[in-house]
């Protein structure tokens, strides 16, 4: 760990993050500076000194998964809410860990966390819009950042977020746990081996009926009809912060659990890019609709004008020229699905219908098979190797996967397998579709916030390489 | 029948197709002069006198389904192949029916058949490039005219049939099969009753793998491997001209199929209208994936460039602020879907998956049932009444839905249920989606060809009115 960079960014932090000369690589210094880095660290301890900005549900899920691994001290927590930090306290003392350092009072009380904590790992789990500020600062600080989804909610933000990496060298890995999904890294295993040959085209999206999650009062994890509705400061978790989103903004206000998986097997910001992006919204009902029919259209949340429309499509186009369609829908009622297909030139998958055809291979022409034998034919070296020990952790394990993945990487100080690049380019499809549908759908561009090295494939930063499989660059680029 | 302005549009027709001072409403009458002139116009006869342009694949199968019907005599029938006027022949002999007159020689012979033949109804099943023209030489002599799907391939062409009914003040019906579908037509009377409240998004497409239609050699309806692949000139049916829509054209060039269904339970033209689009195409690969793999690289039709990206993805935006997806992909292997999804703020279907959920009545909360109880419930007049007659009849009785419907309005000569707005409308997708492919995705406005009239609810015209369900109209807009 390099302990000495850390105090120094300590020090810059807590001046109040403003500019400092870093000893750190400058800002034109091309990517793979960490690489030579790593050589002349010491060798990692094996534990992490982990701590969080955000106890929340979200939070208390990771530490819940943390405490049941052998690698991560959980150091200190911060919070403003005393229930979120009390739950927190109590799932650390259930699990025989000693007590954490708690910083709390302000909203800003992360940045004196990360001025005296020697913290190796940051976990941030906290409202959209404190994200990208505190990652940076979180880096600054010289720990490997996690932070979860989305990482920035502008284009500005992603930019600040690539920056800070590149300015301080140390490493952010996005918690993008829906890259982990058993289906979908069998699926990416099949991709690597040619299944579907030359990929065409993907579908991926996030429809998931969050109504009850934007009005809960608390007392139970949804909101509950008979309830009063929540919404704002009197409400709890998501429901004090999420519905602004919807206010304010209209766009895909949440696109990384779709983007994410696609993003990695159509290998973007690894030899192929998001070039650039067109949003369509429909109105916007479901909210309004919500609350006439479980508060009545006398409620004074009834006259909320609602701003973000309830489906929102985005299609992508790719450097390698693929498309991707991107669906944003959390406001109707609906079953949770994530809409994934993927497709080649030799056949597609459905990941909800859990149907695949094969051109030649699938037993009967033109007509879909079940894919089970085909997720577990090509099930991931991560699943194979891991799978029991995810099971039991948050969302199917994936949650499991994902924080493996990321104290495998802080204690090998290696980058980030979903790093910053990565962060940015999905996180920008929030902004870019906003601006898309502020221009009357029109298509906005995506930044390279590679600043030219995608075009080359550089192994490694492969996401979750399954050794059993050769990569794209083995099989055909071989440059 | 109005005998004598068919008479006379007769020779207008055979003077070539140029200007006349017409009898019939000048261009700018209203839409609904149609309904006046019904009125004066002689009850009709049981029999129509039938001519048929085209009677290749699919005009074959319409004669088949005319003559299993009672109202229709096949007067004359036009086509340039021996081969399809022999089957056709035989056809019709082997139903006992009188031979009809032939009309063959050039591409224009179907004008000398518009000319000579006294024709109620005629239906047009010709290579897409054809349908307009034929279309308007049909309007102009005065038959009630059936076009099969796409009525048009440019804007002006869209224009020209707007244009040609509304001088000529005689109707077209626009052959879209897949408005009948059983399924969907449930679905239609499940939107009438609010099952899914206000709609907010469809999606739909044709996604059909067309390969083996494209390099058919005629022995067998679709290409076998083995054979020579065949292309252009030499090769049978849609393989003569089909895939030239592939080398010359970018964008979805067949969205009619999809549309249609979703432009009904959306009342375009009817009280809502599409606005804009925005289309994306993919690379084009499969089309020279399938010569290289049943023809071998070295295969002279290896040589062709091919421009239509294998998936081409168009959003549009409608006037009450829905969206819809619309997919074409008919180059690669897969199984033919149609990717209808129908989505209100109460709930959703896919059809595909024969999926459904409806808040507070799908038996369990944010999980989907199978559709299979709501398309019974639901089932809609045509098929209570008709499906008995439909069975057996092309594309599951759809085939016989469609013409059966078309004679009910020849015989009637009320407004086609499917007109000529809609044929233009729908239509315009393909042109739409070139421009927009062309112009880097940019949005595209939509004309609007009901010049203003889509903004009232124009009861004689709505699809598949099933009178057990009250109209929009009769439920929410009353005016």
């Amino acid at each position: 760990m390099e302990i000495n960079r850390r105090n120094f960014m300590k020090k810059a932090t807590i001046a109040g993050l403003t500019t400092v000369a870093f000893t750190a690589p400058a800002a034109s210094e091309p990517v793979t500076v960490q690489k030579s880095k790593k050589k002349s660290v010491p060798a990692p301890t094996d534990r992490i000194r982990t701590g969080f900005i955000g106890v929340g549900n979200r939070g208390q899920g990771h530490l819940r998964t943390c405490l049941a691994m052998s690698s991560a001290d959980i150091v200190s927590i911060c919070d403003i809410s005393e229930r979120s930090l009390s739950a927190a306290k109590k799932l650390i003392s259930e699990s025989n860990h000693p007590e954490p350092k708690v910083y709390t009072g302000n909203d800003f009380a992360y940045l004196e966390m990360l001025a005296k904590e020697d913290l190796d790992a940051v976990i941030i789990s906290t409202p959209w819009e404190w994200h990208t500020r505190m990652a940076v600062a979180s880096m600054k600080s010289g720990a490997y950042t996690g932070v979860e989804v989305p990482a920035a909610t502008t284009l500005d933000e992603c930019w600040d977020l690539v920056n800070t990496h590149e300015e301080t060298g140390v490493n952010l890995m996005f918690l993008e746990n829906a890259n982990y999904d058993r289906s979908f890294l069998a699926i990416l295993n099949m991709v690597r081996q040619d299944i579907f040959s030359e990929l065409l085209h993907c579908r991926c999206g996030y429809l998931h009926d969050l109504r009850g999650v934007k009005f809960n009062d608390g007392i139970e994890y949804d909101y509950v009809p008979g309830h009063p509705l929540k919404f704002g400061k009197e409400a709890y978790a998501e429901a004090q912060w999420r519905g602004l989103h919807s206010i304010r903004r209209n766009g895909d206000v949440y696109p990384t659990h779709g983007i994410g998986p696609v993003a990695k097997a159509l290998d973007i910001n690894n030899g192929n890019r998001f070039l650039s992006l067109s949003s369509f919204a429909t109105k916007a009902r479901g909210l309004k609709k919500y609350v006439d029919d479980y508060g009545g259209a006398n409620h004074p949340l009834a006259k909320i004008q609602w701003n973000c429309g309830d489906i929102v499509t985005s299609t992508i186009n790719c450097a390698n020229g693929e498309t991707i369609l991107v669906t944003h829908n959390c406001n109707n009622p609906r079953p949770h699905i994530g809409d994934f297909m993927v497709q080649g030139t030799k056949g597609l998958w459905h990941e909800d219908w859990k149907s695949i055809y094969v051109e030649n291979q699938s037993p009967v022409k033109d007509a879909y098979e079940a894919d089970e034998k085909w997720i577990e034919k090509f099930n991931h070296k991560y699943w194979r190797e891991e799978g029991e020990s995810a099971a039991g952790s948050g969302h199917g394990g994936i949650d499991y996967m994902v924080l493996n993945d990321f104290f495998k990487a802080v204690k090998e100080n290696k980058p980030a397998p979903i790093d910053v690049y990565d962060a940015a380019a999905w996180s920008a499809i929030s902004a870019l579709s906003e601006m898309s549908i502020s221009k009357g759908n029109a298509p906005v561009d995506f930044p390279d916030f590679t600043r030219g090295q995608w075009i080359k494939y550089r192994d490694e930063k492969t996401f979750a390489s399954d050794d059993k499989f050769p990569m794209l660059a083995d099989r055909f680029i071989k440059y």
